[in-house]
């Protein structure tokens, strides 16, 4: 359907996403060799497999005594087993004598049992008669106090998966086999095009009329956060040539391509020409029932997706979420499980929020403790206004089929 | 109370971080002037205020017609209101004529309204007769439409408070009142001091005895999670003058220290020694009610906290989890809000875990999506193991009361 000025009724957010997922080539990323030490938050092109053993020995998880496990069985406190002192195990050190029948042997924790020990009983559950005999209060299993060789990780075993990001516990795993470096996926890199005559840089004095870039500040941030390269191409004039040579290098330079502004009628249709003019499919959609974000161009040139963004700051922070998030996700590489992406909390509302059927509405809300509970409170103000972005903790969304919220009810709001 | 070895009985959870809070000197962190490009993850120093009104003028937030509003009161679309097109308002320009009464001026989103118009009329309500003349089928109020000069922000208005984290759209807050630097915490330094006879470097051949220095790597990537740097004193031989000198150093040099390994009791007590050797108050507490974790060493030096941490893998994990991180936050001057912190999720239990009465249980579990319903499940295994890191996706707390949790209940995971 189309209104009275020729255009396309605002299509659905999942409708949208679809289109964009369906055209764009999502390809692989390139991936890239890197130290360990700088590999926090990266994301892997490939499985890793344990190239060894881990532990290579069999190590004691306490500080105590190496026995044959068979020496204490039946070990009471009014019946204590009795064993021989036969010497200490060094930190580090592999032992240079076997564990014979009816001795007990010193070790640390993460010492390494002698030849012929299957067991560790505590310091706790022992005690010196003299120099050279221990009495052992309990009996032990075999194996018991002890990790064998291998039981961590067997050579061979899957460590870590091809699409999960690096985090500390992970670069301690590729540490503890001896990886020094590891494979992971070149970071996509995001074109952000300012358009827009009434935009000045921050360094710029204001005259009446002018206003600051802003959205490529906050693209820049959210782009980083989700583990892209912001690459910022500057503020443009409304200028056909002008902006259609930006996009064109964008598309051979980046792997996205966010042009922001053009919030005129006219500066967005040209923004859409512009895009059909450089390939196929071009637009794929403009205008999506969403408040904020109503005049998203959502477009895919030479398999590379392209958004003509609207120029008010929520919405611009409100398509990222949405649109760009899903795809600079696929793009890293990023394998993302379904529990994963931003914290929750569920608070009370504190008003009633009504809501337009038929679209999505993305509520900022900012929160506060009152009497012991968590409280949303809506942060309400026209859309163009950048303090109801910046006194929001968060945003609860109201699905299109209903009419709103009511005051008291119990909201998950996503945390910025 | 002290046990057969004469050590003290592990405190409690809460009693630990309350002793290491009470002794620490946790000064206000220095601050640095930063470019709001380099921003993004910093901590505010100070409040900013708004330097000017923002905006500067009163815009359009729609495409339309700029009108005095009580031009079109009554307008229907049965009965039209008529208005005599004076002109268009160019983006970034400031209108050189003023609005007279009966008079229609076209503006885009973003545009300034000339002198004496107070509403705009959205394109969607209009129709053009002719050149000269347009309908207007809708009346609108004053301001309608409109974003007035200083609604955003006022000169002088609270935009940002020190201590909060520069988040994406706080960032194009600050370029939107065109500050183009901002005052910011430095970062918290912490060294990290690896200890161990039979630690050696991730690059050393493994003989037997020996394994790999693990924990230097998660508490890194950990510390730089919280926006701190980590510096890496390297691995020492369990040498008293040693590490000493290499807590020394880090004093003079770092805003905390974290001692790892020193997993025999020997090496322990030697940590202990040292610490009480270098000042007052010293050692706070040594040994938690906590699993894994139960050996932690916590220490106060000239107002620095120093900690004493066990060589397990896990047990570090949890240590910074519930000891440094919130030290950490209040040494980078971050003001931290209740609800913040990390994600965590809802998911139902797949086996019966028990717990120890009169101790704070960690357990880690590892997350799956059956039949649409999120599961959590325990990932068992020796805490010395590194896989059961890796394996987790997160952390259920049991508290020291509980007997344990049973399957099928609902259970919140603190997300990685």
């Amino acid at each position: 359907m189309r209104d009275m000025l020729g255009r396309e009724d605002a299509i659905s957010v999942a409708e949208a996403q679809r289109r964009m997922m369906g055209h764009s080539t999502l390809r692989e990323p390139e991936a890239l060799n890197l130290s360990v030490d700088h590999g926090y938050g990266r994301i892997l092109s490939q499985d890793v497999f344990s190239p060894e053993d881990m532990p290579g020995f069999s190590r004691s998880t306490v500080d105590g005594y190496a026995v044959k496990s068979s020496d204490t069985f039946g070990a009471s406190e009014g019946l204590p087993a009795y064993l021989t002192m036969a010497g200490e195990i060094l930190m580090g050190e592999e032992p240079s004598f076997k564990q014979r029948k009816g001795t007990a042997v010193k070790i640390s924790t993460g010492g390494m049992l002698p030849e012929g020990a299957d067991a560790v009983v505590m310091l706790e559950h022992s005690q010196s008669v003299d120099n050279s005999l221990i009495e052992i209060f309990r009996p032990v299993g075999p194996r018991e106090n002890v990790i064998t060789a291998g039981e961590d990780m067997k050579k061979g075993d899957l460590l870590l998966k091809k699409g999960s990001i690096l985090r500390p516990q992970d670069i301690a795993a590729l540490a503890g086999v001896g990886a020094q470096s590891v494979m992971v996926y070149e970071k996509p890199r995001v074109s952000i095009i300012s358009t827009g005559d009434e935009i000045v840089t921050i360094e710029s004095p204001l005259r009446p009329g002018q206003v600051r870039d802003i959205n490529s500040f906050s693209l820049a941030g959210l782009i980083q956060e989700e583990g892209g390269v912001p690459v910022k191409k500057g503020i443009l004039r409304d200028v056909y040539e002008e902006i259609r040579r930006a996009v064109q290098e964008s598309l051979d330079e980046c792997d996205m391509v966010l042009i922001t502004g053009g919030s005129s009628v006219g500066a967005r249709d040209m923004t859409g020409e512009i895009i059909n003019s450089l390939g196929s499919p071009g637009v794929l959609f403009h205008g999506v029932a969403l408040k904020p974000g109503k005049p998203t161009i959502g477009a895919v040139l030479k398999g590379i997706p392209v958004f003509g963004l609207p120029g008010h700051p929520a919405a611009v922070v409100v398509c990222f979420d949405i649109f760009i998030k899903p795809i600079l996700r696929v793009l890293s590489g990023r394998r993302i499980k379904s529990w994963e992406g931003r914290g929750r909390v569920r608070a009370r509302l504190t008003k009633n929020i009504s809501s337009t059927v038929g679209r999505e509405e993305h509520i900022r809300v900012s929160l506060e403790e009152k009497d012991g509970a968590l409280c949303a409170l809506p942060v309400l103000g026209k859309s163009g206004l950048i303090r109801t972005l910046v006194k929001a903790d968060g945003t609860i969304v109201i699905p299109p089929e209903a009419r709103g919220i009511e005051e008291g009810a119990i909201v998950d709001v996503i945390l910025f």
